[in-house]
């Protein structure tokens, strides 16, 4: 195997598309806006991508096996602009493995055409979210304007760690192919996977973006999240033991 | 030396052999069974690897040194198919390594005409097995169907981590090559090397493969193992101070 | 992108420049010390470095980002030689990376004819100072003297544990060249941000070098950091909760 | 700099010597063994070697710095076989270098006609050693019966770790190329720095080497370490606080 290895599975043409990424992170919110995003939309699985980067792993399925990999699924919806959304259950594992993966997923939006990159993620803010704003960085002033109108805020220390991983780079690596890239991040505890934060990313994507997706089943989700955590409370309020840190972290 | 190097020991023509992968892993039952072939029946050592991602490390026995390796056996049974065994007593040390070893090992394969891999181990439960069932993984449902009937168990979200290291991407790697993979784990509780778990994967394995092997050395060894396990659970019970956590661990 | 990658935004002619390396270590002396410098004199930045050693990251200032970098600046002062200042946020990540980095580094400092190099850092004392003496390290006997003669001390077994990272490796590979380099090392406690520190290597450097700069605002933030260490004196002496060890380190 | 960059500063010509390895390791046995012989021997510093897998770092003595490497020293004696003593203060920093730097020592040992490797190091015995014995291990039968009969020790299961880090791959990579190799370990507490289980090293290398050293410096720095053993050893009988566990390895 490569150290890059790209599978082409499908070849449609999109019409200046964006590029959607979702990979796992900080609640798990990019992954979860980008999956409920191909739940809700017609969808065709156009290119993997395998690394000697990823963890040497399959995941199993009802027996099956499946190579660690990203995915790239096309999206061609009746409203708003055409997306090719890149999802998978790992990121690198090492400094050049971020680099090469990245450099490889912006090469494969440049062979579909992309114009924009939108990177989804969360931001963690040590405390259970009441308002879930959604935080916003950019490679230019004027994609920067644009995302401010549809209610991303810009905070001038924020992300004071900056953005690492692949979220991080593709919005470093657009810059220098002049591809304008933002990233936008839920605001989210940390602590959960938070579906709440997720719907609320979508939701600014879905007006800079133009499409229309439905959230129940993501609020179906934040309810169940909702419940563990009220166990929780409940639980230490008794003075029960509670469950772990280790526990807390990661829960859904 | 090269990032991989062979040595070739023998050449043996092998009639559509399988590859047996039993390389060091949970309760060592795939190096336990991997092995027991080895002793039970006749076999020749071909070919063996060395790699700049295994340990920078020699083994001493005797007095005499052997530079960290893995190595293959030629194995042509009176009855059933003609095997290559993978034994050895390293995994990889990084991810880059763990890709390029198992691509190695399936090219081994392929000069010898392997038609089907099996890579045996085991999958931990956490607790003291009572019934050692057989998990079972594949590349393809046909395979799968066949393993069922052999007395594999597939279960809908089992191994819930997946599989990794060199027996996940024997069946990864093998199925971007269309040669039919499949991963038998012997139930483990993970604490202990499990001669018992190896015979259960064993006796699955001859079921489809066709050999015919003792099992009293092995049944010894597990003898040894359960002694161990009185003598600790005795200690535990008269409160007497118990083995650390570490210690129980690997015993073997 | 390349594992080293190099951005030309000005190709200023300089006359005989003198390098000089000021990021981030202990204390963040050279780091303070060579921003210090930029502040003060007029400076262009003429070349941008990013690698795929650095970390996979994107710092984030008023929403717009930066991808890891290097940075070197042209500073063509009135009084004393031309300096090629090196800064930025980042070390490398991995050894491969320190040596390939520096000598990409040094490479560049060849295009634009450096003579000397001189790499800023701090020494570790492991206790407040009060006099801060600077220590130096020099590849030849000639430069050592010159130094010794601008008040560097040289002391025999120090520092004891030698110099790592780029500012070692400068000095390391720079007489690999034959080009003569020098460290210049504040004493600090290696716990705080130690702007005095700073102030004590740029005056030697001055002294060396020939420039004329203003030391308020590196004063100002001296005071800064004393309040800090007031406060946490007195928490102490009230025997209030003294803040973790953990935050007392780079408090800055 | 390439990956492995050798400085050549002489090329002597050597009667059939013999390549003696001294690097760090456990008690700095072999690296004391090998220092001794270069205090005590003539020798001329014939090859300098760096590489980008040691630590990224200068030593300084006297304010002079030098880039971390290690170092090939050539000893012709007037009795015993000509010599190439290998020295540094450096192990490789992974795996790769591991093998990296050892295939490039074998390779100016093959440029120097070396015809066997002797690899010095110590053996831990987790408590003090009142007599100290010298294990073996080598890779062929002919070389461990002429070690037996100067007086080493052959041990069925020992060291049960095998051999690593550089002295393990002297024989395992002098193996692959045909050159006998051994390595003669001293036993030692592995605690402490010890100058004693050196000079038990150096008595076995001398007896089938065949060059004359005298062991008085060693001998004044084993007073000193048993000096050091004493005083510890009256603070925990006095129960004085003892040393932290931290302390009490590598004193020397």
């Amino acid at each position: 195997m490569d150290e890059f290895d790209i599978d082409v599975l499908a070849d449609p043409a999109l019409d200046e598309p964006v590029l959607v990424e979702g990979l796992p992170g900080v609640g798990h919110v990019g992954k979860l806006a980008a999956e409920h995003l191909l739940e809700e939309l017609d969808s065709e699985l156009v290119r993997r991508v395998y690394s000697t980067h990823f963890p040497p792993q399959v995941s199993v399925e009802d027996g099956r096996t499946q190579l660690a990999c990203a995915e790239f699924h096309a999206v061609t919806p009746e409203e708003g602009r055409d997306m090719l959304v890149l999802t998978g259950d790992h990121q690198a594992q090492d400094n050049e493995g971020h680099y090469g993966l990245t450099t490889t997923f912006l090469d494969i939006g440049a062979d579909f055409g992309v114009e924009e990159v939108y990177a989804l993620g969360g931001v963690p803010t040590g405390e259970l979210v009441e308002e879930y704003d959604v935080l916003g960085a950019t490679t230019t002033d004027d994609f920067g304007d644009r995302l401010t109108e549809a209610g991303v805020e810009f905070r001038e220390d924020e992300p004071a760690g900056g953005i690492v991983g692949v979220s991080g780079l593709l919005l470093g690596l657009s810059e220098r192919r002049d591809t304008p890239a933002a990233c936008l991040m839920g605001e989210t505890s940390g602590y959960l996977v938070d579906p709440k934060s997720a719907q609320a990313v979508l939701e600014i994507l879905q007006e800079v973006v133009g499409f229309e997706v439905e959230y129940e089943s993501l609020e179906e989700r934040a309810d169940e999240m909702e419940e563990v955590v009220r166990k929780i409370q409940q639980m230490e309020e008794q003075n029960a033991p509670s469950p772990a840190d280790e526990d807390l972290r990661y829960i859904g």
